[in-house]
């Protein structure tokens, strides 16, 4: 063992010890007569000491060679410290040196060290494994093995058990675009990896494993936006013989027991929302509740007046900012600027000042009196001293363009507090969503989902108002888990694929194997999957999952560090019988 | 829910309450007045009758219909059994059934859903589904849980991280062969599936996460041999500032807690042994000690006469059988017979018995005498009533004949006890393997493993003979574990990467990052992998891994049950800028 102690772990109890300690030069204070070096690892920061009078002077002379980041091994012996660091858990001490041994030089790092680095994105990445010494990124994975652990330990204990699921499987062209593996002894041929374990946990559940669970990686080969990786993490779980409320009362006491264990938070019992309800009230399908500015739906008290832009909309719908009347000219001008970019798709905004007084002063007050604007404040639940902000237009998107604001908005005023939490089940989702490129439905969650009790029927005349046992859970605007009863009968799942556009031999071809297993005794089952790494960023108060993944991809999906992916040799292309087909 | 006991739970104390159970119909008997239904869940069985003089008439009827593996929910009293049962559990009681849904129907499986099944392995693992259903592959599946949680919590409460490295990684033709994965966004490029997150866990401990473990999978793309799973799971381990030392101890330390929480099975200090003595003792580098049958070299007291095979044998080596003279001619013919089967190869067998009286009999009496053969029982430490088996030729050759048939005697001679366990470590193997088509070294370990202090230099003399530091676990005969403690610097790493025959330009393509990295500030290193599929079929008492895998694939690396690999769409092919290059 190169060490007695971490670096973390010396306190005044130890003064007097010898000691041995190994790690990297953090920093060094060289006075010429006395240096001091933060020897740092995982566990903490302790300070060494060498000096002209009590440090041999070959010892003193190889501290003074000592560079940033250079690995060291030391023995010593804990004094008490002059000038105490109340900041750090070992600063009541440090350690005399007696030996010093360098275990491996160092070049100056790209970057520094440090929590706040002076490290770019882009070489953080390319030296990933600095990176992952500064403490942001290292206690992010330590955060994450905790939840990770949590998690298993809940579930474990709820006689669930994690069963690994295959990696290599079979592609289905159906749904987001797989990542495929040739295989080499089954001649043009090849596996996919998987986008879910969907079709393996279903199985294992007919297969009478009753309660299921697996941390995993999953795929999916698409256009990477920010912050979304071509694999992630999935806590995937299913369960025999329960119904919808059974899952989110399961599932709601796994996400209470890690705000607990982890964030030391107790929350309520989650409040749910049905999904057209969270589109009328929010926009927006997951929620951030934290805070109100619900929207309040305006039809009912705009359009009885001249103005134009109202009476032409298919939706008037407005939410009332807390304390917006503070807002300068200016500042609305630079809302409705923002309302107006590409990126939200407003045509403008309609507003309304609440004064203090109770008097309104809106810039439609050409159209509306005060007796209508008390109306629109009634609605938005606008008190004195707020702003009411107005959008109009085509259902959905005015919807969409009201919540992007409304999350703008509440960013700006610091009402997503990072340490708040807020979860929420989200239920009642359409089993199908219409892709409005192709004019065809498609399935919501996915096409393994069942209809609400009696409404397959609905499937044939009005596919779009089917309403599915699914639910998501949403964790301060973010959906955090998504899931569904499953449909457990061979003639409803085909009735579903047939709803889907799959003729029955592709239906067959790609999910015969599960089709058949429902013809053996298959229980009624139902389940959820949380991402993992958006999960753990948002119990760790942040937005973005990067720093909780250890070797994360960039948005080109390539690992800038070990430059993957990169072209194969000509001989394992012929191994796998392919050849590349690209234009010169 | 739809169930308020599982079918594993009623007890006496149960009597008289109203319960709901949910399960498969293991069977049924029908008396025509009364019929018992024999109702399976995961936890268990519980007995449901039904009788003309308390069940309602439709509800006799409806139980009638019941056939194998329909799915059911009862409601109904737990009473008191008439003829209880004290195998199972809940033998004391039975549910008298007031209501009975069909929840799905079966149909008549293509196997028996028993403990010993009328199925074969091809039609199990096209259900496997359903094979799952079966107590031995349920109860396989739950006992790898629950090793996979103990190894968790183990290394957690170390202070291990588990840190998920990634998947689509980048392939290096070095070692085995890699599974890869086209990239759709980088044309003509490609991920690698990782054969062992080898650099990854490297790359951690250069950034200072001092205990990693990961349970992860690993992919090669090997031709397949019995027991041989393309994909599979490794326990990965990787610690810093440690020598060979100290991952002895903590890796000792998880088997032994292992061995504690799910044998029961309290073990002392494990045995050590040099890769060589392994070798000399044992003909093998994972050998099983459960039993003795040590190898005796017998060329000092063979090669003084006149047997021409002994004489122009490089080695001749003996190992004595516990209780083989009671061998028949005919079992000892047998024996000779097995040894000269191509598998083993050797060119024939020289045997002496010891009998009670302490004199000899062997093939060899023309030879030698019986002060001679004593000799040979000394050395073979062969006791009165002992059989003494001698092969001789090529040292490397005979070792693994003599190996062979010495696990052969011991598994006939029921030595190899599956709930006896005695693990050994094996140390000192070498750094290089002559590979003897190439005539090239590789290495045997991989080729980050450090040589013996003061090794380096025989590198370029003598490589066969440089040792490294590294080491196996092993368990009854199965290597479960091996590791080594790492280079940690660029010049000791090109060095060996020059020996094992890498240009410079192809060390820098492949490994460069890993290189740079050791320039920054790494740490001393070193770690372990452990087989899981392995080592908790051994735990469990078994040599096949296949009913601990939940959905394994066959000998050519296919799933049967889903029919994957498959062919792909010409539209993905084209995606991913993929010919196929088939002779039609």
């Amino acid at each position: 063992m190169y060490r007695t102690h971490s670096c973390g772990e010396l306190r005044a109890s130890h003064i007097n010890s010898e000691v041995t300690l190994a790690g990297w030069v953090q920093k060094s204070r060289d006075k010429g007569f006395m240096i001091w070096v933060d020897l740092r690892d995982r566990y903490g920061i302790t300070q060494l000491i060498f000096d002209e009078e009590r440090t041999p002077a070959d010892i003193m002379e190889k501290a003074k060679s000592l560079g940033r980041e250079f690995v060291v091994q030391i023995k010593g012996t804990v004094i008490e410290r002059v000038s105490k660091n109340d900041k750090m858990p070992t600063g009541d001490v440090e350690v005399l040196v007696t030996e010093l041994t360098i275990l491996n030089n160092a070049k100056l790092p790209p970057f520094t060290i440090e929590d706040k680095t002076d490290g770019g994105e882009d070489i953080r990445m390319k030296y990933r494994y600095l990176d992952i010494r500064r403490n942001p990124v290292k206690n992010s994975l330590i955060f994450r093995h905790k939840v990770a652990m949590e998690v298993r330990k809940y579930l474990s204990e709820q006689e669930f058990i994690e069963v690994e699921t295959p990696y290599l499987i079979k592609s289905t062209p159906e749904g987001a675009r797989d990542f495929v593996v040739p295989s080499r002894m089954n001649e043009g041929q090849f596996y996919a990896l998987p986008q879910s374990p969907q079709t393996f946990k279903q199985l294992l559940m007919v297969g009478g494993i009753d309660k299921y669970f697996q941390i995993v990686k999953c795929f999916r080969d698409e256009d990477l936006r920010a912050d979304r990786q071509p694999e992630f993490t999935q806590i995937d779980c299913e369960m025999s013989f329960v119904e919808q409320e059974d899952i989110l009362n399961v599932f709601e006491g796994l996400t209470r027991h890690l705000l607990k264990e982890i964030n030391g938070v107790e929350v309520d019992k989650f409040p749910r929302i049905q999904y057209d309800d969270a589109m009328r009230l929010y926009g927006n399908d997951k929620p951030d509740i934290r805070f109100g500015m619900e929207f309040g739906e305006l039809n009912s008290v705009t359009k009885h007046k001249d103005f134009g832009v109202f009476n032409s909309a298919e939706l008037v719908v407005g939410i009332a900012i807390p304390g917006g009347n503070e807002f300068t000219r200016k500042q609305i001008d630079n809302l409705i600027k923002w309302v107006k970019r590409p990126q939200v798709g407003a045509l403008g905004m309609v507003y309304c000042r609440v004064n203090e007084d109770g008097t309104f002063k809106s810039s439609v007050d050409k159209f509306y009196d005060q007796e209508d604007l008390a109306k629109w404040a009634e609605i938005t639940n606008a008190k004195p001293g707020d702003l009411i902000c107005v959008l109009s237009g085509e259902t959905t998107k005015v919807r969409t363009q009201l919540s992007a604001l409304r999350m703008h908005l509440a960013e700006e005023l610091g009402l997503r507090k990072p340490n708040e939490f807020a979860p929420l089940w989200v239920v009642d989702f359409p089993l199908l969503e219409l892709d409005e490129e192709t004019g065809h439905y498609h399935a919501m969650h996915h096409p393994f989902t069942s209809p609400k009790s009696g409404q397959l029927e609905l499937l044939a005349t009005n596919p779009g108002a089917v309403k599915a046992n699914a639910y998501d859970l949403v964790l301060n605007g973010n959906e955090i888990g998504g899931g569904s009863i499953r449909i457990h009968d061979k003639a409803t799942q085909s009735t579903m694929f047939k709803h889907l556009g799959f003729t029955e031999e592709e239906a067959k071809a790609q999910f015969g194997f599960l089709m058949d297993a429902f013809e053996y005794g298959a229980p009624p089952h139902g389940g959820i999957a949380f991402g993992l790494d958006r999960l753990v960023a948002i119990l760790g108060g942040q937005e973005t999952i990067r720093d909780f993944i250890a070797f994360p991809k960039n948005n080109s999906g390539r690992d800038v560090m070990i430059d993957a992916p990169a072209p194969l040799d000509d001989e394992q292309l012929q191994e796998l019988n392919l050849k590349l087909d690209i234009e010169e």
